[in-house]
């Protein structure tokens, strides 16, 4: 009974911009030279590893607490992460000068860790193998009165997300780029290319969308060729990709892209470092693993864009020194 | 007697900036909340590592291309540059779809010769012990009727790297910072400095100048401490920063940025790497040594940036994967 549930629309992530502006930052819409020439298309990349906090889930967690109401959001905001939605909730928390808790694996890197206090949140850790981090979010958010942030699964998160696709189209344009034949993204749960379908079907209705997700979590790729929500089926499954682990298509997000979404691509670890590789080479961006799925499946041909204007988004740029190091040793020189 | 010398002025500035609008980037002006906080002041980056071949130096080759009469340039462009300069004026040739031959040393990083060559220009090899560049320079230029393209001391070069600052004046007004109360770039010649202070005399009077170098190679900061154009001293001086190793300050440049500018700074190696892995860090920009020096600066505290708003210029990030690994292992973590 999707039809019940409160999908956002358009005018949310209307509204979600005009809360955003000169909050966010406008991240550029790069291009190489290079790039067209190798995949003989244009190709525009949305560079958000250049936001605030080094990804595009600022957007979201900054709109989702902008919608609480001032009395409730003075008590605190609860979000499980160990990476980039806890960073854009501490951050956007911090704007609002509201206390943030965010819920980290006790394994969870130190940078990242470290990162997500510099944003001057709590970090409380549990162990992921004995204690349930559902369960400590409950008592925290009782405890508090907070409110919780879910990373995907939440209209607001969804259409601060689609600002993204605002921007996309507006520059596009500005770019001389008047049709873009095809979107792809990184896919985790969905908040983000959930907000992009919704911005370009209004602005850009043409458009088909594409998920990118790292082999062996697959979900969003299999959902799509079956058309229901499939779980990622292999527990053994491993990725580099650590911001890219949603165990499927989130409940929201899924009936919102579908109807605009053509298939999704899985790519391998060493495609998307190659990708990383490439970013630094060509486009002077530091972008993260999963962050860089998507260029990887451009660039590794599974994404015809021959003669077509494809844009690709690169979603987040943390990523730990010593794997960034080695994407670069192992990356092929892309000239 | 400079005054005889064909100094470019704003209106220069302002015909570049109209030869290259829709083919160089217009690069965004970033701002770390963690750098604000840091340096207790508001600071903003000029992001030319996301220029066309991934520093400023396209601005002022295709400008200087752009100059050239048609019949004239048909002939080909000659450059000499083992770096930034080379690839800036064979990205313009390309475009203007003349020949272009970069001279280079024999012993220039396998990566920059490939990354040169990329751009489809011819490179000329010589031995910097035995041959001379200027000669093989003016042999080429002769045989093919080709002109060379001087890296700063020529005005349509200087005017070029101006439109740099005319994006800065209006990135920053609308980034709400309505006074720059000093701007700092790394300064090899001075053509970069010379255009950004051409455009800054007039949208922003009250702007300070600054430069920053490498250690040991601060023919800027005493020549501006002196009043006259002084010599880097020291042949044993080595710096990572290969993009800033001219002799001395342009004859062109110099008269143009003394009246607007205070004093020079200079960095060490250890500095301009910690600079490069704040970036990595915290704007996720891939900057080369020489490009991070001006923002090394700031970040050692040698620049005073308490209550004001600073603009550094990050110029380019042409660096080798193993030099940029090697900054990111040693260089600390910004929170």
């Amino acid at each position: 009974m999707t039809d019940a549930l409160p999908l956002p629309t358009f005018t949310d992530v209307e509204a979600a911009a005009a809360r955003l502006a000169g909050v966010a930052v406008r991240t550029p819409l790069l291009e190489s030279p290079l790039l067209n020439e190798r995949l003989d298309g244009r190709v525009l990349i949305k560079a958000e590893p250049l936001q605030r906090t080094g990804s595009f889930k600022f957007r979201g967690a900054y709109n989702a607490l902008a919608s609480v109401p001032e009395h409730q959001r003075r008590r605190g905001v609860v979000a499980f992460s160990s990476g980039n939605h806890g960073q854009g909730v501490a951050a956007a928390a911090r704007l609002f000068d509201v206390p943030a808790v965010i819920v980290m694996p006790s394994d969870a890197p130190a940078i990242k860790i470290a990162a997500t206090r510099a944003q001057k949140a709590e970090v409380v850790t549990y162990d992921r193998w004995t204690e349930s981090r559902e369960d400590i979010g409950a008592r925290l958010c009782e405890d508090m009165g907070a409110t919780l942030v879910k990373p995907f699964d939440e209209p607001a998160v969804i259409a601060g997300q689609g600002t993204m696709g605002l921007e996309i189209a507006v520059q596009a344009a500005e770019a001389g780029a008047h049709r873009i034949d095809r979107l792809i993204a990184p896919f985790s749960g969905g908040g983000m290319l959930a907000g992009l379908s919704l911005a370009l079907e209004r602005l850009s209705p043409h458009t088909v969308i594409s998920s990118a997700e790292p082999e062996g979590f697959d979900d969003m790729a299999r959902s799509l060729a079956t058309g229901e929500r499939l779980r990622n089926q292999d527990p053994a499954a491993r990725s580099l990709c650590d911001a890219l682990m949603a165990p499927m298509p989130g409940e929201l997000t899924f009936p919102i892209i579908r109807p605009r979404a053509d298939r999704g691509f899985a790519v391998s670890d060493a495609e998307a470092k190659a990708a990383m590789a490439f970013a630094f080479h060509a486009l002077k961006l530091v972008v993260e693993p999963g962050g860089a799925v998507a260029l990887a499946a451009v660039l590794s041909g599974k994404v015809d864009c021959r003669g077509r204007t494809t844009v690709v988004v690169c979603s987040g740029g943390n990523v730990d020194p010593a794997v960034y190091a080695e994407a670069l040793a192992e990356g092929p020189l892309p000239f």
